[in-house]
């Protein structure tokens, strides 16, 4: 009968819901505070409706190394529109794109992206932009690992997601990179469906054209998705402050600062990136990702670091377990 | 026995969904459309995570007459504002909306309008905003049945809201009326969620004000979300196409028209306002809510027209039933 019992206790309250977490006070911090939030009567109970938790992507969910995975799918395309465009030779920073002289490209500024995004991000359908991204992420691979860049996925963050949502969290992206594109394969690969996705975006237009309408991208910027950004695309977005955010960067920063800062209990993460033998180590001086003012703040706001090389048993699901 | 297999089968699957709906085509389409799409191996299935339907809120969900209820939140509060704005009595639009005088008001134009807006939705933190409109809701009356303006809501959309979410439909309300305003009642009035409520807004900016983060919301015009701006509104917040929408004037045209020419199954439905007795009757040549090419072009299109007189049984929650 006891066992019988046993039985009946869903395999998930017995499991541990973070194994790629290893014990200590890290996890021990997350789950400390998902129990408090989710027990009734408790003084920190917090309404379902009111779980609301959102994740950086670049860094937070996947990699960011050796580049923003999205400026390496921009790269690709430029070089497969290239022989459409032949005066893209002589046009800076198309030329050093197609010779792949990464240090002039990113000597173009602001204005060269801008010029990078318009070419490869806008002036086509939302549709036929996000055939595109589906179609590259099938094919193309990691320079280091040669794996797939939706499996440089950190399978410690997939797990805290899961776990987030089966005690009834709603789980959000707001990251810096492009809402359009991280939808193509937000759902698949961290359970978020399009209309949790928040990120920087291009203005665009609806238009009926031959009798079939569409939404046309524009070459224009909507919301850059970052620093104090970040607080505002959750307002319009979201409507709600959240309780739990995660992040990796000082671009995370004022979300971390406004969502800790709400009345309640909050939980304020920093993926610290340490582990230079399982992913990469880099924070103060890097130039993608860079966490300098986050780890000075971290303790005196109250925000939990993950030390990956301490905190996590394993970095990629392709990893050996 | 077989008592007690009827009895185990339950009740929502015997009781009808839409019981303030007359039985008609009207019902008919919408209960022959839902069962089409959500019967596993039929050729219309749509998985559930498509299952996408959006709503306009005024005229469709809440009643718009004799001006939307939004105007007269505006102008009650510029009325409590005016003791601490003397200067008021002398500019236009303050002295006519203070004198009650509508008509000057509305010949005051976008600028007036605008005006009004930044008057009373602008310049302070969001937070403020949604205090102000909660304790309005509490205590306003609508001029005509004295009713909380969240009390005049269609019982038959009610249901039909419900009925949608019982068959895993993701439920949004897409509206022109401000974003902020309608995300503190959606959700008690709804079951809408803050993050799923796209409208109009006002640009916004984080700001640390004595140590103390919020979002302060700005007098300008973030995004028009009517006509052309609902599609564009549904692709940058939502990120898929709708495959059910509802609406009640040409101010939703646009969005009926995209959804309504995806591929695969899509429903679109405008409410008709043909009950001067219960309700108010009103399409071509209304100042508020004007439907006109809508009902020109709803059968080539496809589209399925609610009368309200015809396809209704009850109007408002409180009409006697």
């Amino acid at each position: 009968m006891a066992a019988l019992v046993v039985l009946a206790i869903p395999a998930t309250a017995l499991a541990d819901p973070l194994p790629s977490w290893n014990d200590g006070d890290t996890k021990k911090a997350i789950t400390t505070f998902v129990e408090s939030v989710t027990r009734e009567g408790s003084p920190d109970f917090v309404a379902e409706g009111e779980r609301i938790a959102t994740f950086d992507n670049d860094g937070t969910l996947w990699a960011e190394q050796p580049v923003y995975f999205q400026l390496l799918y921009a790269i690709d395309q430029v070089k497969k529109m290239a022989p459409d465009h032949p005066e893209w030779k002589s046009q800076e920073p198309f030329a050093s794109v197609i010779k792949g002289d990464m240090k002039s490209v990113i000597a173009s500024g602001k204005q060269g992206l801008m010029k990078i995004i318009a070419a490869t991000h806008a002036n086509m359908t939302a549709e036929e932009f996000q055939a595109n991204v589906a179609s590259w992420l099938k094919t193309a691979r990691h320079p280091k690992t040669d794996k797939p860049f939706n499996e440089m996925v950190y399978k410690p963050m997939l797990e805290l997601m899961d776990y987030l949502r089966a005690n009834g969290f709603k789980t959000f992206i707001v990251s810096g990179g492009g809402v359009d594109f991280m939808r193509v394969f937000a759902e698949e690969t961290y359970g978020i469906p399009p209309d949790q996705v928040v990120g920087s975006s291009l203005k665009a237009k609806y238009e009926v054209h031959n009798g079939k309408p569409a939404i046309i991208k524009l070459p224009e910027i909507n919301l850059i998705d970052d620093k104090e950004g970040k607080p505002v695309g959750i307002h319009q977005y979201i409507g709600q402050r959240p309780i739990f955010v995660a992040g990796n960067s000082d671009g995370d920063y004022q979300m971390l600062e406004w969502a800790t800062s709400g009345d309640g209990p909050r939980f304020g993460l920093i993926l610290h990136h340490t582990d230079a033998k399982r992913e990469w180590a880099y924070d103060r001086k890097s130039h993608i990702g860079q966490l300098n003012k986050g780890l000075d703040d971290a303790k005196e706001k109250g925000w939990t670091v993950i030390d990956m090389q301490k905190d996590w048993k394993v970095v990629f699901p392709f990893d050996k377990q």
